[in-house]
């Protein structure tokens, strides 16, 4: 399969260290957490501002490339479904996508929340919600 | 910065050829198109079906990935702006997000739309949509 190179255009500093203490979506009671840029998008990041609804798109770096059947949750009692058909993290490309709040900015740092993703994820976009009530 | 290695799991199928045809978002007139996937993925597709709404995440192979500012809709009337605050495909990870509904499934093949990614577009994952008012 063809593949292309993403670059980690930041990272998350985060209470949350591992996966079985992460909620599985941000609002299931995940806390807020800090974006920490590189300096080279320092210009991309410029006019994000508190208050700010935006899509956070990660590399979850831990996930299992490999699996293409899921129990969704891990619960035992569901059917496996294929991983195109849930949001774990375990797929070919673990992208993870996060809605959540712009809460501050300092410089090439971001305040925003909730977020489910671990401490250390690599983020690699940051995109405007469209329209606030029908993104996620 | 750090890079990872993210995968085609097939491409877009679209009458869309290029960018200065293609509207800037799914809902402004784009056509359905057929996504092809790599039998490699044949079990993580299985449990998509008509009717489904989901996110298609692409790799917009054809954007400029140096860019950090632009004028959104390329509008010379609007200020310049960091490109983590604009949809614009040019951006140091050209990831396109597209809230579609899925309109047909033939084995490998699957018939979603509206989708605004032009012809050839690599597709590199697929997402339920986690709430249908919420989300796109």
């Amino acid at each position: 399969m063809t593949s292309f190179e993403v670059v980690s255009i930041g990272s998350v500093e985060s209470p949350l260290i591992d996966r079985v203490q992460a909620p599985r979506q941000g609002d299931e009671g995940a806390p807020d957490a800090w974006l920490t840029f590189e300096p080279a998008v320092a210009d991309a990041i410029r006019d994000l501002t508190p208050g700010a609804e935006v899509m956070v798109l990660t590399w979850l770096d831990r996930a299992d490339r490999t699996v293409l059947r899921t129990r969704p949750r891990d619960d035992p009692a569901r059917p496996a479904l294929g991983v195109f058909s849930t949001r774990s993290p375990d797929r070919p490309n673990p992208i993870g996508l996060h809605r959540v709040r712009v809460l501050a900015t300092d410089g090439l740092r971001m305040l925003v929340g909730p977020l489910e993703a671990v401490d250390g994820t690599p983020v690699i976009d940051i995109k405007p919600v469209l329209d606030q009530a029908t993104e996620r």
